[in-house]
Formats: C-alpha cells, structure tokens, sequence
C-alpha cells in the first residue's frame, strides 16, 4: 500500500507553495497538484529534499492520495476561481471530509460554499491566512472558520506550521462559517488603518519638522524599542532607511506617491456600515489610498491655497508618537467592535482576546500591543470598547495633550492628517455628554417626519412643525 | 367613452398619495390604486374636489383606466414590495408602457429590473424623488432615469408638478437605467454631510462659545441671509428656536442625541468605496450617527479624560461660518464626484450642471449654494473637482485660516467636528505636492511584494528587501 498524504494543497502559486512546504518542513506527507502540473513538478524538484510531497496531475489522483477524512487546501484566486474548484473537487471527495479555503474570500461567498457544501456532509473551512509569502513559509497567523469537528481534525495540523508567540501558536478556531474570513477581512482593515496613522506620523516628521527620511528611520527605531513595537514600525524604519541604488536619493522619495488597494480594507467598511458599527479610521485609510491614486483630481487641486508654514521645535516627534499610539488605540478598538458586532449578528461566539493572541505573531500587523488587546478582553471579555481598558485609558489620558497639539498643528501647517483626526473626533465624540445628534434628529422629524424620543419620557415623537404652536404628538 | 387617466398611482401611503394629488391639482387625470382600497377611498373622499381622480379597486381595473401608452407611478417600499408590484403589474401592461418606481429604491436593483422589463418591451423608470411628504405635494425635485423615450412621454407631466425655481422646473432626464436612483442615493448621501457639518457648526457654537439655542438660532437665520442659504439652515434656526411647550426646555435639549438612518447614506459610502471615490464627508456622517446610536459604547467612554477648556471670544462665530462654508463645498465637490465616476463607469452621461440645478428646489438640499455649482459645471463640464473652481477656490482661500483656526480649537477643547477635519484633511491631501502614500506602497513592497512605480521612469518594480544589498528588479 502506498503512503498517502495527511493533508492536500491545490494551487501552487507562490502561497499555495509555500504553504505546501511548510506543512512538508513539519513532518506532513502532502499532496500537492495545480492545475498546470509543471508548477507542481517545480516544486518537487526544487524543494522535494524539504520534506514528503505527494505530486498529482489530476484531481482524481490528488483526492486518492489523501488519507481519510481527506483535508484540501485550495489556494487559488478568491472570486469565481474558487467556486471552479469546489465544483471540481466536491464531486469526489466523501462526508467527512474538508475543504479549507485559504484566500481571501469575502465572508459572505465563504457563508454560502459553506453551507452548499454543508448539506453534502463535507466540511468547508474559509481560513484567513495572514504573513504574505514570507509568513506562509515560515509561520502565518492562521484564522480557520467552519464547524468545530473539522477543527479537531485540522487544528493539530494548523497550529504545527502557524507562527508562534511564547510558545502560542499563532492559530484558533475562529467560529462558524464565514467568521475565519471576517476576522481576517478585518484584521486587513485594521493594517491599512495602522499604515496609515504611520504614514501620517512620517508626513509630519517630514513636512512639519523638515526631517530627511534617514532620521526619521531612527525615530521610528527607537519608537519600535518602544511601546508602538511591532511589524510595521520596523520595517518603516528599514524602507525609510533605504536609499535607491540608482540614483542615491532616498528610496521613498523615488517612489511614485499613489497607494494601491486590492479590496479586503474596502471591504471591512462596507461590512461595517452595514453592521453599524462606525470604522472611521479605516475608512479615511481606504479613502486616503483611493485619493492619492487620483492623479487628474490631484494635479487640478495643486494650486489651491494653503497655509503659511511656521517652525516646530524638535520635541514635536514626541507629540507625533503619542499621537500615533492614541490613534493606533482607536483604530484597533474600532476594528474589534466591528469583529464583535459580526460575532453577535451571525451567532459566531467569537473570542476577541484569541483573535488577538493569534495576531501576535506571522502576520502584518503583529505587534507587542497586541498582548494588551489580549489582556483587556481577558479583564472584560464584554467591554463595549477597549478605550476604556484601564492600560488603554490611561494611555489616551497621557496622549491627549500631545493629540491634540498634533491635530491642531497639522491642521495649521496643512499636513492632511485624516487619520489621526478622526480616531481623536471619535475618541470625543464617544466621551461626550450630549452629541449633536439630537439637532440632526430634530431636522429629520422637521422634514420628514421621522419623530424623535424625548430623554425624560418613553415613545416616538413628532412636532407638527407646520402649525403655528409646534404642538407635540405621539407617534 | 369613460374618461381615460392620463398616469396612474399605486401605492397611496403619504408619498404616493401627495404625488397623486400634486398631479391632479395640476390638472392631470389621476388614475389612483392601493392594495388595500380603504387607501384608495378615502383619497378620493378627502382629497377628490382637488382634481380628477380615477379610483381602482384591482390591477387590471387600474390598467384598464389608463390611456396608452400606459403610465404607471409605484410608490410603495424599496426591495421586495416593489418586485412584488412589478410582477403583477407588468403582465397586464403591453410594449411602449411605462412603470414610474419612484421609491427609494438601489440603483443596481433599478439596473436589474430596467434590464428585465425592457426585453418585455416595457419601459422602467426608476425616479428619485426628493423633499419628502410636503415636497411630493407641492413640487419635489425629481431625478427620473431610463430611456430617452420614457422620458418624451413622462418629461412633461413630471416637470409639470416639480417644484421650480426662476421658472425652471426641478427634473431632468438623468440618464438611463439607474442613473437616476443613483444621483438621488448621492443627494442623501451629501444631505447627510450637510446636516453633519450643521451639528457640528452648533454644536461649537453651544459647547465652545456657550450660547443658548435661542441665540445659535438667530447666528444660523443671520447665516441663512448669506452664503449659506439654504432650506437645512433655515429649519436649524426653526429647530433650534423651538420650546418644548411640555417643559419649557429648548427643544434641541428634550430629544435624544441618537440621530438615526434609513440606509440611502451608508449606500452611497459603500457605492463610493467601490468607484473608488473619497467621500470622506459622508462617510464621516453616517459614522457619526451609528455613533450616536451606540449608547453602550458611548456609556462606557464617556469618563474617559478630556482637555481643560478655554474661553472663546465671540468672533469665533465667524471662524466657524467659515469652516460651514468650506466643509459644506469640500462635502459636494466629493458627492459630485462619485457621481461623475458612476456615470463614466455606466456611461449613462450625467449633466453635472443639470444635476445642481433640479437640486435647486423641492428637495431638502435647496440651497442658493448650488447656482455655484451650475455655473462651475457650466465654465467647465469635466472639472476634475469643484474645489478648482473659481469661485469656490476664492472661497476656501478666504475661510482656511478659520477653517484651520475651527479644527484645531475643537482638538483643543475637545469638541468632536470628523466632518470639518475630515474635509480640511481632503483639501490638505489634494493640494500636496507629495503624499506619504509612497511610503504606504513602499511597505507595500516590503511586506508583499506588490511593487511600485517610480517617479523617474516608466515600470513596476520590486525590491528584494530579503537581500543584504536590496538590489532592484523590473516586475
């Protein structure tokens, strides 16, 4: 008889393969096709000596190499790629057996192939799969949805290869159906939202204080010995660091200034919106890329007046890095309330505190702060915020000056900085004893009658705003 | 021969039953139906001496008392009721007839049901209709889509009984298939901009300068003799002078802040977010009404330390009538905008003039504002944004300094304003000559491979950001 595989990955693109490898690299026979078979003999040959790869042309001879219940991993283009390869592989697989979907599918396409694939006994598991090329090598973050049998089945495997922290693998069972592709969605949001208060951060660095990108890498290094740690502050300081070889100037400044966008971050506030749950600071972030990405829009706007510019003394930079942690702060809080309103609308259950365990390490936004997160949903695994954690709250308390004075100042020298000033508008507008709500509110039983509540009476309201005496009527 | 309606309405809740009576004070025969004929009867009992009234009892008796072609007003609610109408109107109707939906209605479900009836032969219009119950009475501003031809035979009859404003009536042929829901979605969107940037206009005037209502009242009615005319300036002074007659409190003071929403607002967000259009401005809106509707959250935050406050002198008044003015231009440049990609992404070939101009009357953004717009559209069809225009580029040059005076206090003070630090930030980011965005897609790069451009040559590329020396490759 022989050896068949403990696990399956079809699409072997640069993740597919290297996911491959790195279930090989922990002991895992895996068999592994794609649709053209010359990548598939590719990476027998060039990395067949890193473990057990059990090669297939066809999908046929993929689905019999596999021990049972059979585990595939399909790493293809999400969209209708994905959908192409269920309709192929479903037919030959048996109850019992599992689907995992490791791209980036939107959580509703991973709510529907779930439950299609459901009522024919087999397990569909949409997994985010964050740490790029490099993190599925070496140790992703790894966020599995689906059912929890089929996570006994695949967790041991999962948490073997996942990146990990102290020991912790960077890998949990989310909860049903789509919630592994939803906390990944928002986990995306969440870095675009993170990349932009950084890059506002070095904006004003360079544009406030006149700093040349090589000093600004060594704020940001000493920043990241600090209590922003984390990915992203690091490698800002490696790309601020780096100068082009072609032309000696900074790198950054070689590169052209419009930021791409593949869909995950306008996907978290679309979902948002819909939950209700107000996600400002990614939202500016996608909209700030979309904007810098509309050169004819920006080349008309260039001649419009701005400020006369005036000079900051140096200690700014520190102003600039509480102002950043208190942004980061909201940002995340926002992130995970939405993770929280998915949780209840769907019935997930899902851990908020985990999701932030298993973020600590292999993916983008990995980070020291995480370990916070983690011990405030730990505190109060019901907080309707993290702001009002204690560690959180005293944070802001500190920052707040220094937020403040950098908003003020951007707004005066003319630095758009969007983020930060929407983390600082929601940060009051949340601490505020009365909003203006009860103004709009009023409008639109003016104009529409949409009545009102009143804050010392229980019911609906309207004003007959028509009659001379406003006379107020129950609605 | 009976006597023939000349357009029927279905649907005779306020909105239909208003536009029904419109059309018959107009002298136009009315053909009126209901679901349920009680509706239907007593229109015509209250309302019947105002004009030619055709009531129905069934579909094909309402069918049979239209002339041909046939012209059919659906009023009834957005989604489900209005397929469910379609479906049973649509058999009965013969090619060359015409279904009105003037509801709120998607514009992709517009998009959708236009395709089906048209290969029927039968013409859909999907009609945004705005200025609520009083508007649909008296004259609203109505935004009909579909074909050219529906709108020969519908044209006359709907600019008869729009509101007019120098004698022009408030509809136009939009365009075709949705475009027409699609512009009326945008004028709630920007609507719920402007009642934002009002909330945080008095909300200044109340928490930083400490007026009473009453007087915020007469600063808006001394606003509404200026620039900022308009209809929303006018019932905020109405509003806001208004006394409880229960308590004796303002009014603004007994309603609960919690604004609340319908969804036309958030669609127009995720619409925006799929053009790819930053209308930061709404978005903020919406957000800053979920916000308000969260009184979990809002309890939880609402001991969270805030700044000390300071005194304000009097003229800040100004500053903030400044910043009005300046948000309130940025919020329809970028309303504008993702009308201008929807009709580039549809082809659907939207005059942007004769939008500001139907807008002029009838709906709830009236305002002497949009003439501005006309005429920036008129001295330039394809602006890439309104900001550039003359006028409005003059205006933003003399409000920054207050502008950027206002978004800084509120930092300072504590005062939440997202919608004028958002649309500052807009204004900030065009006109910069470089945006930190090239370091957002250097990390990009880092991160995932996802190359960049250069400023200094044509390409994409990549740098191997593994390797010691970070060598450059074309991708």
């Amino acid at each position: 008889m022989t050896k068949k595989a403990v696990i399956g990955v079809t699409g072997l693109a640069t993740m597919g393969r290297n996911l491959a490898r790195n279930l090989a690299r922990h002991g895992h026979a895996v068999a592994v096709h794609n649709r053209t078979p010359a990548r598939t003999k590719a990476l027998v040959t060039e990395y067949g000596h890193e473990g057990v790869f059990l090669p297939a042309e066809t999908p046929e001879e993929f689905v019999r190499s596999l021990e049972r219940p059979r585990r595939i991993v399909i790493m293809v283009k999400a969209g209708a790629a994905t959908d192409a390869v269920i309709q192929e592989f479903a037919p030959l697989l048996e109850p019992g057996d599992m689907i995992v979907d490791g791209g980036n599918a939107h959580f509703e396409d991973t709510r529907r192939r779930e439950r299609e694939l459901r009522e024919r006994g087999i397990h569909f598991v949409g997994t985010g799969i964050s740490g790029g090329e490099e993190g599925a090598l070496n140790g992703p973050s790894i966020m599995p949805g689906g059912s929890p049998e089929s996570y006994e089945a695949l967790g041991p495997l999962l948490e073997s290869i996942a990146a990990k922290v102290e020991g912790v693998p960077c890998c949990t069972h989310v909860g049903p159906d789509g919630a592994g592709h939803f906390v990944k969605m928002v986990h995306n949001g969440i870095e675009y939202a993170d990349m932009q208060l950084i890059a506002e951060a070095y904006d004003l660095l360079r544009h406030g204080l006149g700093m040349p990108p090589a000093e600004i890498a060594e704020v940001f290094r000493s920043w990241n010995n600090g209590r922003l740690e984390s990915y992203l502050i690091e490698i800002t300081a490696e790309v601020l660091a780096h100068t082009d070889p072609a032309t000696g100037r900074p790198f950054v400044d070689v590169v052209v200034d419009q930021a791409e966008q593949k869909g995950t971050g306008r996907w978290t506030v679309q979902t948002a919106l819909d939950l209700g749950v107000p996600v400002s600071g990614i939202a500016e972030a996608v909209f700030a890329r979309s904007l810098s990405g509309s050169p004819r829009l920006r080349e008309a706007a260039r001649r419009l007046p701005g400020p006369s510019r005036f000079k900051l003394e140096q200690r700014f930079a520190d102003d600039v890095e509480q102002a950043l942690y208190a942004s980061k702060i909201v940002a995340y809080a926002q992130g995970f309330n939405q993770i929280q309103a998915a949780s209840d609308e769907y019935g997930w259950g899902i851990d908020l505190g985990a999701m932030a365990t298993i973020w600590r390490g292999g993916c983008i936004i990995r980070a020291r702060f995480l370990d916070r997160i983690r011990a405030a949903y730990a505190a109060d695994p019901r907080t309707p915020t993290l702001l009002t954690d204690d560690h959180f709250a005293g944070a802001l308390g500190d920052a707040q000056d220094s937020w403040r004075t950098v908003v003020s100042i951007s707004a005066q020298l003319g630095i758009p900085t969007p983020g930060f000033a929407t983390a600082l508008a929601y940060y009051d507008a949340l601490r505020a004893e009365r909003l203006p709500a009860a103004l709009t509110q009023a409008q639109r039983d003016f104009f529409g009658a949409h009545t009102y509540r009143r804050v010392d009476r229980e019911g609906s309201f309207h004003t007959r705003w028509e009659l001379p005496d406003r006379p107020e009527v129950g609605a």
